[in-house]
C-alpha cells in the first residue's frame, strides 16, 4: 500500500470516530422530535448487527469549515454560479444536479466545448462524509475538490484562479457576501474561499432515509423484504467496504480484487501515485441514494443497479449471487434513498454582473 | 404590414383587454393583504398618466392552459428535465435559468455540441403575457414555443418528437404524473402535453415589483428619482412600444425605425414571412427585470443597460438622450426588478429513469 493511500485510510478511520460522536447528538435530537421508536424482539438481532456496521447520518456534517448561514448561502450561490466557468454556461450544479440527486445521470459529464471527462461525476450528496474526494482520492476534502473542475480544461475551463477572482470581484453583491462569509479576513474574496464556501454549502447536503430511522431504533421503518435485503447485504460481506454513515466513502479499494472488472481500463489511483499497488484502486463510493445515481462505477458504464450489485459480488467478493439474492440486496439499497434539506433545494438568486465583469467566452 | 403580423398585433390587443380585466381582481386582492396604499396630491398626475399606459401584473396569468397544481408541478419537472435533450445534459433551465432571472446572461445560448444559436435567449419570466413567443413571434404561445428548442439541432437536439415521448414514457413516475396532469385524456403523455405542462409552469413565473405597488396606488413604493425616471420614460415616448402589464411584449416593431441599429444583420421576422415590411422586425421585449437580463437585444450584443437605452432612443425615437436622461430612465427601469414566486424557485426532484429509458447521446 502506498504511503499516501495509508494516510488517506487512517484519515478515514479518524473520520469515522468523529462521525460516531456526532451521531449520538443526532439520536438525542431525533427522539425529541419523533415518537419513541419501536423495535420488536425479532428485529433486535438484525438491528444490533446493523448498528455495529452502519451509523445514521449525523444531524450536521463534521468538518473543518465553519457553518455560518452567510457562508452556506454564498456557497449555494457559487454552487449554481455559471460564471465560474469560462463559457458562463456551466456551474457545479450542471454535473452535480441537485434536482437529480447530485449527479447528471450520464456516464461521464459534459464540460467546456462539449468535451466529456474520463470518470463518472459522483454525487455531492453526503460527500462531506467521505474520507477524501474524487474517485482516486486525490483531494483531501470538499474545498480541495471544488477547486478542480473550475480550472479543468474539459470541465469548467477557467484559464486560471486569477480570472475566477476577477469575475467574482467585479460583481458587487459577491464582494459583500464574501466579506460577510469570511469576516475579519484581509482577502475575503479569494479562490480558496470560493472553494471553502462551496464546501460549506455541500456540507449541508445530508439525505437521511428510512434506513437511518431503522438504525435509530424504528423497526417499522423497513419492510420485512427490506430487512431481509439488509441481512443479505451484511451476510454476503458487502459491508467489508460499504459501512459507516455513508455506507461507503471511507476506503479505497481495488476494483477487481477477485476477478477483473469487465470494463477495466482506467488505472485509478495509480495515475496519481504511480505505485503498482494502486492500480485499479478507486474510492469505495457511498451507497446512499444509489438507486438514483446511475450509471454506476467510476466509468459510468453500468446502468442497472442489479448488474452493479452482481458485478461487485463477483469482482470484489468472488461469490456469484442468485437472482433472488441480488433482488434482496437491491431492495435494501433502495431504503438508502433519502431526502434533501428543503433549504438546499431552494434555488438561490444570483447577483448581477457589474460593468467590468469579464464576459463569457467560448 | 404582413397579414400574419396584423393578426399577431390584433391578438396582442385582445390580450391587453383580457389583462386589464384580470388586473382589477389583482387590485382587490392586494388591498385585503396590505395597508391601503397612499398617493400624495403631488404623485397623482404621474400616477394617472402611468396607469393609463401600464398595468400591474395580474395575480395569475391569463391563458388557455388550465392551472391544476398537478400540471404546474409536472411542468416544473419538465422545465428542469435534461432528458428532454439528446445529451441528457440540457434542460429549459440551462438557457432560461431561474437563478438568473430566466436567462443565461450570454449573448446567445450554448446548445448541443456547444453550438450557439443566432439569437439571445429571452427570459421566461412573465413571458406568458407576451402576444407571441420568440423574437420573430413565430410561436403563438408558450406551449408552441416550448416545442421548438427541444427539437432544434443547435439547442436540445432531440431527433424527433417520438424519442421525447419514448424517453418520458419509459420513466414510470412521469407516466403517472401525466395521467394526473391530463386526466380523462386517452394519450396523456404526448409531445403536445409535454409542452402544455411546461407552459403551465411558465405561466406561474410572474415577478411583481415596486412598480406594481406604485401602479396600485402606493406612492411610497418609488423614490423621487425613480418617479422622475418614470416621467422621463413616458415623456420621451418609450411607452409607444413598452406599455401594458409586461411593459413591452405586446407588439412587433422594426429595430431601426429612424436610424439603423449599428449591429443590424439579423432580418428578424422577415426570415419567417419573406415580406419586405418585416425586415428587421422583432418582438418588443418586456422590460420587466431588464436590469438583470443582459446582454440586450435579439443578438445580445449590448451589455450595458445605459447603452441599450440610448440605442433605443436613437434608432427608434430619433432623439438622442442626455446622459442625465439616460440615467433617469435606467433608474426607473430598475424598479421593474421583481420577485419570483417561492414555489417556482424550489427545485423539483426529477424521477429516476426506468430500465428501458433510451440513454443520452453525444
Amino acid at each position: 500500500m502506498s504511503k499516501r493511500l495509508s494516510q488517506v485510510l487512517s484519515f478515514g478511520a479518524a473520520s469515522l470516530v468523529l462521525l460516531g460522536a456526532c451521531e449520538q447528538t443526532s439520536s438525542k435530537e431525533q427522539t425529541t422530535d419523533r415518537p419513541t421508536p419501536t423495535l420488536s424482539e425479532a428485529d433486535k438481532p438484525l438491528h444490533t448487527q446493523a448498528t455495529a456496521l452502519f451509523k445514521p447520518l449525523p444531524p450536521t456534517m463534521p468538518g473543518a469549515e465553519s457553518f455560518t448561514p452567510a457562508k452556506v448561502a454564498l456557497g449555494k450561490q457559487l454552487f449554481h454560479e455559471p460564471r465560474l466557468s469560462k463559457s458562463g454556461a456551466l456551474s457545479c450544479n450542471s454535473c452535480h444536479n441537485l434536482a437529480s440527486w447530485g449527479v447528471d445521470n450520464r456516464p461521464t459529464s459534459i464540460g467546456h466545448g462539449f468535451q466529456t471527462g474520463e470518470r463518472n461525476s459522483p454525487t455531492v450528496l453526503n460527500a462531506g462524509l467521505h474520507t477524501a474526494q474524487f474517485w482516486d482520492l486525490r483531494a483531501k476534502d470538499l474545498a480541495e475538490q471544488a477547486k478542480g473542475p473550475i480550472l479543468n480544461p474539459v470541465e469548467m475551463a477557467m484559464p486560471d484562479e486569477a480570472l475566477v477572482v476577477k469575475r467574482l470581484s467585479s460583481i458587487p453583491a459577491y464582494v459583500e457576501s464574501f466579506r460577510k462569509a469570511f469576516p475579519n479576513v484581509e482577502q475575503a474574496l479569494s479562490y480558496e474561499n470560493t472553494a471553502q464556501a462551496i464546501a460549506a454549502f455541500e456540507r449541508t447536503l445530508l439525505t437521511p432515509s428510512r434506513f437511518d430511522a431503522f438504525l435509530t431504533g424504528d423497526g417499522s421503518a423497513l419492510t420485512a423484504e427490506e430487512k431481509k435485503g439488509l441481512q443479505t447485504f451484511m451476510s454476503k460481506g458487502c459491508t467489508a467496504c460499504h459501512s459507516g454513515p455513508a455506507i461507503g466513502g471511507a476506503l479505497a479499494q481495488k476494483f477487481g480484487v477477485v476477478k477483473p472488472y469487465k470494463h477495466a481500463r482506467d488505472l485509478g489511483r495509480f495515475t496519481q501515485t504511480q505505485v503498482e499497488a494502486d492500480k485499479f484502486v478507486f474510492k469505495v463510493p457511498s451507497l446512499r441514494n444509489i438507486e438514483k445515481t446511475y450509471p454506476y462505477f467510476h466509468d459510468g458504464k453500468v446502468w442497472s443497479l442489479e448488474e452493479a450489485v452482481t458485478t461487485m459480488a463477483e469482482t470484489q467478493l468472488g461469490q456469484p449471487l442468485t437472482p433472488q439474492e441480488t433482488s434482496e440486496i437491491v431492495t435494501f439499497l433502495k431504503t438508502l434513498t433519502g431526502t434533501l434539506p428543503e433549504d438546499a433545494l431552494k434555488l438561490p438568486i444570483l447577483p448581477a454582473s457589474g460593468p467590468d465583469t469579464p464576459q463569457p467566452q467560448i
